[in-house]
């Protein structure tokens, strides 16, 4: 469906400092971008660049005194994610080049340490997408969803030992998870229409049958319209904004729901 | 300024069509994509991808019958362009290795046959910007804009011999003529403000002083206020549309204004 | 097999003039670089960048004198070509992003101008490898080969109405009718074991069957034990030699045989 | 001057196992590819791919038994690193696109919270190369250098309790201390030549000056005749060998030495 997602970011800082943010979905699998926003308060010179996972970086000056920032989209969205409860397992030697990159550890998911409980979890389940669904599951059963005990250090290991956290933390574990039994994992952030409370969202996908499957352990079922914003090996690569200063950080907003279609404008003739 | 550019295109085809729009700005040094749309009518699937030169690509099948597709864009634009007259050439050990490829041959700029011609206009000139400003000047003083007489396989060799041509003939002629001179010279596609008649149009740029500057055959003066929608070698690699089967081409209609300011939404609190 | 393939030129520039050679294979899909120099004489400063096909290309000043360069080169190659033709055709909306560059027109190779052309040669035939095989086939039986007829400028066109050319030109004639079948095709320049007389050599890939397969229009049956050394769109982006001054082109040595295996070092224990 | 570098890996496995290595330096601003070769034994198949950094990374399946991997390169490399005590601090906001990851905090490298020790070691030092230098120089003379008390995930914190590590610690410590003062740091592994005892080597370098600047804080003086085989944010990034699976590593032995220049072969003529 269509879905329209936007994000308000309220900040204050003493001097300049420089910053860049990550609020710029694309179009990619199962979204299409057809109408997007990028407004800044008061006006500021903006440049773009794309990193090394193809996502789109704004690069800024945040002004003294108040600063707002707001990110608008309308994406047309796959109303359901695909399942695919066959996907095998894609042997190590078969991941394609540049998935290989989300085969090794990262700063938060330590996958070396985690081999024993991943093995735990998956006993029994056929190798590949029904694996990962395990891991999902034992996620979602077993790490109690709290806002304010973690926080920007927190990682796998650390969730695994105090079975706690948030929608990052989830999809961290799940990430690490995965790698452990060397499926390849990377870490997606993005909006989630009719999430509760709302909020930016966080989750992760999985590479088994030669594709990449969502998979999101802060929920019960499978969910579409999912407007996906950053993708990376961890949250070290996906923060949506970077400060290279002090910055007073007052308040995010954002909100998701359903569009109507746009039609282009009636022609003159 | 603070432009707003749209792009309607009407097509008709009579069996589904796979194409490939060039349709999408993106920010770039002098511009800031403040707000974008991308409409189709009817509703079809859209993927988008990055080609090489770091344009989007739309990917998309063209339904039987009547196809409407508009691109809208506002854009925080430079009012003037760059102009730095003592701008210095630079050697050809020293351009950057991803800009050696303009240096070369391309399918509509045979830099190749074009010596002579180009060391007759820059004759006495300094090296450097002031070189590819005569170079403008005299494709501006000595090849008439005419509509119809050139085609999609026109190139730069033959402007030189008919003195006629479009916004994309003289830009093929300037990028020839400068590569002659070893000056990197590349083509761009996009919108003028107050273009007149108004058109997607095409200039080009040269990379002389350590970065790109832009240069416009069709104009007389320098002018600002531009939104670049794609960059390439020539024409070949920035078509707007690529049809992979039979589509009949009903009208395009593009329009550019100045904008007001968007601001963010009033927060709650 | 295991390949070793050398080439050796010499040049004479009066002044310095700045240089871009790509004479350094990579490692791909049918073949390992086991062992590689690059060698100069006299020793000038050279410097190495990637170009956007992901050829190695290779940056150098050429001293006024006399100047050797030798590249060479030891791979373990395919003994056999892959020839699969029940391969299928690749409709366009299947083709992969990156590969879809190579349905476009380019320089040397004016699909548009070759439909009619394309269409009698395949008539008949499955869509995909068979219809590619019968262009090659086509080819190999309807153009004469002969040194010294074509050059730098001939074109896919003008090879159709000269029925003459050497290897670069087959190449471009089979890209050409496969692209305006709307098969994806790649030019390939690089060694061929047992050619004869040996030089460099050029032939030309298709995508069918999601992925790419070698087609040589100069032989008479598929033969394997080929190193590639640049891949493009045509000849316009594989020069092997790019020279912005004068040089005066000597001589050009190309050798390839079989190698034997090397060892690794005995180890001290 | 040319530098003979070789690395030889003795391994073990029980099956096979899938594996990635990063063995084969590539030409860069201070090193020149002359000669390498990449030998394994028993022979398998090898392919290659380029990581997001621009590594070359050969992927293979470690056969059971014994197994051997040489890499042996020769290379031109600068006798003396480049040191420009005057080189400034890059602001923020000036810090190119691409090196901006290198502000970042990295998983070994963490930035955020070493800013204190980093203020205390740059103090009353001028911005720029003179601080890393200052830290450089701070890290030689306060860790010490000592094998085996640290491991694969000991990171900068770690260093900066313990004060006692092996390069690639010396190296993350450097790293996490400049990101601290937002200057881009990165992880170099490679070659140097007549380092005592012999190894593989790592170290770092930092953006000031608007470039790259090589550091090493295991040295006492500046060192040149290094050779680079890869770059990365950290450890986690360069890893000479990952496998996937049980692998017994037997020995590595690594061997640098000056070497005697290459001419071409004689020419028949």
């Amino acid at each position: 469906m269509l879905i329209q997602a936007s994000c308000q970011i309220e900040l204050e800082a003493l001097a300049h400092v420089p910053a860049v943010f990550m609020l710029r979905p694309r179009s990619g699998a199962s979204q299409f971008i057809v109408k997007e926003e990028y407004i800044v308060d008061p006006l500021v010179q903006i440049t773009e660049y794309t990193d090394s996972y193809g996502n789109l970086c704004q690069r800024l000056m945040i002004p003294p005194g108040p600063f707002r920032l707001e990110s608008r989209v309308t994406a047309d969205c796959a109303d359901q994610i695909d399942v695919h409860t066959e996907a095998d397992w894609v042997p190590v030697s078969n991941v394609p080049d540049e998935v290989m990159q989300f085969l090794l550890q990262s700063r938060y998911c330590e996958a070396d340490k985690l081999g024993g409980l991943a093995a735990e979890i998956i006993q029994g389940y056929p190798l590949g997408y029904a694996q990962v669904e395990a891991i999902r599951q034992w996620i979602y059963n077993n790490i109690r969803y709290e806002y304010g005990v973690t926080n920007s250090s927190t990682s796998a290991m650390d969730i695994t030992l105090n079975r706690v956290g948030v929608c990052r933390d989830f999809a961290h574990l799940g990430i690490a998870l995965c790698r452990s039994c060397n499926i390849p994992a990377r870490m997606v952030v993005g909006y989630l229409y009719q999430l509760d409370p709302m909020d930016l969202h966080a989750w992760f996908e999985a590479y088994v049958g030669d594709r990449w499957y969502t998979f999101d352990p802060t929920q019960s079922q499978p969910r579409g319209n999912r407007i996906a914003v950053a993708y990376g090996r961890d949250a070290a690569d996906v923060a949506f904004a970077s400060y290279f200063g002090g910055v007073n950080f007052k308040s995010l907003q954002v909100a998701v729901e359903a569009a109507q279609p746009v039609l282009p404008t009636p022609s003159n003739g």
